[in-house]
């Protein structure tokens, strides 16, 4: 599984289960799938340390909402968009007084990093206007900030510092964070959001020094939301392959999995790096992601009453 | 002086010894001027309470650059680069490790607000590079960050608490701040430069509780730059009324003064409120002035040794 | 009124009337009002050489709607589109195979002036549907096609050759022109819709060369639809003044009409010259200006039994 | 061959003879190579209709200059200007009184398609100066028109009927379409530009109906200029699968030429049609490929005297 590059917790969940046929579960991680209007919502409750190793990705609650529909429909991306504002809910409360930040991840000159600013930008912001003219909205309206923080490359600064240095002077209830996603399926681009309780480690610094945006580190609860723009050229390459010999019984026989690994290896000389594979109209469906997820996360700390 | 509105310290000057013709000093500012290769740079010091009060701006120095090739001119762009350097090396001095925060304030959605931004967007952001990879930077580069707040509408949050906040956790030495400004004359429109070593107060918040960028409260030399983009609709208005009772002597006799700017406001009634004016190729003229005060900046901040 | 730039009929008509209280019409003009819903809806009809001569607009018919809440409120934005889709179905006749070709007039990179081409990019473009995969339209689509010309200064060609050149090729029954205009008066900045079934001269050519798009010329029905968005920096300076000496009685003997001229000429010596004045939000404001003109177009010419 | 998409000649030139190792020579086609300052010239002239067939490009030059440095070094751009702009003097004669229509194909609105509208932005167009204010330039301009026809899908009109319109009205002696290609090799990215004499059938429309741009069709001498911004999804998975199979005696056995083209395309399911992968900096590298052939073309087109 080391290589191939996913962001969401219900892929690196089938690349286990598949891996171990024969088990219908990973062990410490709980599953539960639900569909509603053409909308699959998948639960995936990593609970131990034997499922975080398992998964690769930190304990919590991963939902993934699956919409294809949102491409084309509007109807689809109004009900996603309220599918995604009651998840938010489940995992926070949400009152009048509730003040939370959401920032924006990514690099907003290169397009399918630009989800989170683009977020951002179709927010209803409202802390100003509960702090210096309160009387022009009732109490259906929460607190609401948010920033966006730019990356590493072009701030010289670790994305973490900004946001925590942002919540030290404006002590938030909630965090949200919102960032593109790589994906292992190109039909999942911009038609799954994933939210999750646990925290985030935006960006691409030195590892070691890299701290995480959590609860713990920020004394907010943080929730993320992303929704999956790429997909790794390297991924296409290696799935190209197993499809290849998937289909041969011979192949398959020749090929072991050690093994195919090292001819993959060998086979892609690192020339895909860095390359990552989009749909040829990545400006505009990224658009509607952004609305669905903006208009989830307005739904989810507005109009508390009319919800 | 009041309805009119600069953020230039040489127009306010110019304002005030008008009032005064018969003085060839406004009390407590110090004015010098020089021309070097067609740029004009004036040094404003205002040294005292009394100035201040004049002036309406606070105490400090004000370097105004005016270099109207700028426009046509990559070979005039190029020195006032190196003219703005100097300035910036005469109010702090920059060593190897010094680290700068440089901030692009302005909404960049808003052309003419932009230039703070586009700023940030073109600097040579080291601070990274310094801390993880620094064999691959001489000792002629200095440490240097970069954030792009926003404005208090789009991210519900004093811009000045997003500053403090970041400086809070990176430590500078020197914050400089980018700024569009607004002026009198459109002939100053993306040709001035204004470098002072005062704070600076972003954006246009609740008055009281605004809190300022400056040496005391951030506890790092702070310096802004800011270059005039727009012309206040008004100033217009006004400009144009001044001209036609100038030409006439009957006229001036008629309209005395204080008369003269009550006829205004009830002229007006407010109707220029919230309009600027720019040139029809703002969204050009701008780029160039940005890239000059990047430049300008990169110059100051690297190549120590070389400048 | 040579020196005060309009593009509206409405307005050189309040400027002739103005100057002609006594009479309650200008010759050869026939005007009819008419208000709905909050949409004012005025139509000029230019009936003679003389009323030619008079508002120095050529023969034909101007519909102007007013419709202040399209800033704000999605409601009035519907409505108003529904309005423009009536007038436009007033003026021609579209019926399934109606060939019409939409023309985005303006720079689109300079904000006020790329309106046109804002609307071309929100059209349902369906002509190539139509001819390569008709089976996928129904009847109630007719045959759309839209072109974004650019300008004389970026392309080196009259605007009108190159939509000449295109209609020659593909010979609609009907070529609409969407534009950005000039106003007298900022609260019509992106308020205002005026469509007119002259032709129209797009674009700041040598003038004794310029040819004109219409009926004559193109052999297709020609509608123009325009929108204020800016108002000449020397509109707002001569404002101001008038407002100033319509104030006293005394300033307005003193100001005979012919020497005001000279006055104002003499005052502002040509500096506002290439000046504009637009709202402060304009980038926000001509978005949804543009929205309501492609989605008044798409109404007029799709959907024919539904409307 | 089929399956796998190249634009480029040198590409198709390569796959040609790899298939037949044996053979230094493709029938009917010529080539030559070069090497100058780090930038490598080849010339594919395919003379004949059995060359034409074998590399699936129409008879013509190709000249592709690839210069890998262009993406770091502002003197690895400057120099391949030069070579490109003595390439199109090789093809064509420029004098004074030439008038060339340079055209920018591709969609503005998708990053790696937008290289044509990128370039056509940087261009000197000077032919309403020579038209109507000859006295601004000398003889060492000739006479330049650009246009944008963007894309069948959001103009509904053939770009070949937009080029041709304008063609018919302004008749140029030259045209010259600038155009975003694909490539089977990440490491062309905005590296390589191909020149060729040969026409070219922009966009994607019935292959049928599609009229090519030519001398023959338009009047004019035809000069195609791309650069590859994009590889087809399918060519990484079909290289990956090539590289596996090519990496193991056994599976070259088991895997016959035919057959291999049976299992990849099963395999791929068409999961990854409509995909493209680009590199991550893809807005960045584009914007250098665009100033490379615009600051080449304007060497071509003006300045004859000092090249």
């Amino acid at each position: 599984m080391e290589n191939i590059r996913t962001d969401l917790a219900i892929e690196a969940h089938e690349m286990c289960s598949k891996k171990k046929a024969e088990e219908t579960e990973v062990g410490g991680v709980l599953v539960t799938e639900d569909k509603r209007d053409g909308v699959f919502v998948t639960v995936i409750d990593i609970k131990s340390i034997e499922g975080e190793k398992e998964l690769g990705k930190p304990m919590g609650k991963y939902i993934t909402i699956e919409a294809p529909d949102i491409k084309f429909s509007d109807d689809a991306l109004e009900n996603t968009a309220k599918i995604i504002a009651e998840q938010i809910r489940e995992i926070c409360h949400v009152t009048e007084s509730t003040k939370t930040l959401v920032v924006g991840l990514g690099n907003d000159m290169i397009t399918p990093d630009a989800l989170g600013p683009k977020v951002v930008s179709q927010l209803m912001v409202t802390n100003h206007i509960k702090t210096y003219m309160s009387e022009l909205l009732d109490e259906s309206y929460s607190s609401v900030c948010a920033i966006v923080p730019g990356v590493l490359g072009t701030t010289g600064i670790e994305t973490t510092d900004i946001i925590k240095g942002v919540a030290d002077k404006i002590k938030p209830e909630i965090v949200i964070c919102v960032d593109a996603l790589a994906t292992r399926s190109v039909n999942r681009i911009s038609t799954t959001v994933q939210i999750s309780d646990t925290g985030i480690s935006p960006g691409s610094g030195v590892e070691n020094k890299r701290e995480e945006i959590s609860e713990k580190s920020i004394g907010a609860k943080v929730i993320s939301i992303g929704v999956p723009t790429v997909v790794d050229a390297a991924t296409i390459a290696s799935d190209s392959i197993d499809a290849v010999i998937e289909s041969s019984e011979e192949l398959k026989v020749l090929c072991k999995e050690n093994e195919r690994r090292n001819i993959i290896k060998k086979a892609l000389l690192g020339s895909e790096k860095n390359m990552m594979v989009t749909p040829k109209d990545i400006d505009l469906v990224i658009r509607r992601a952004a609305k669905v997820v903006a208009d989830g996360i307005n739904l989810a700390l507005h109009n508390s009453v009319s919800f």
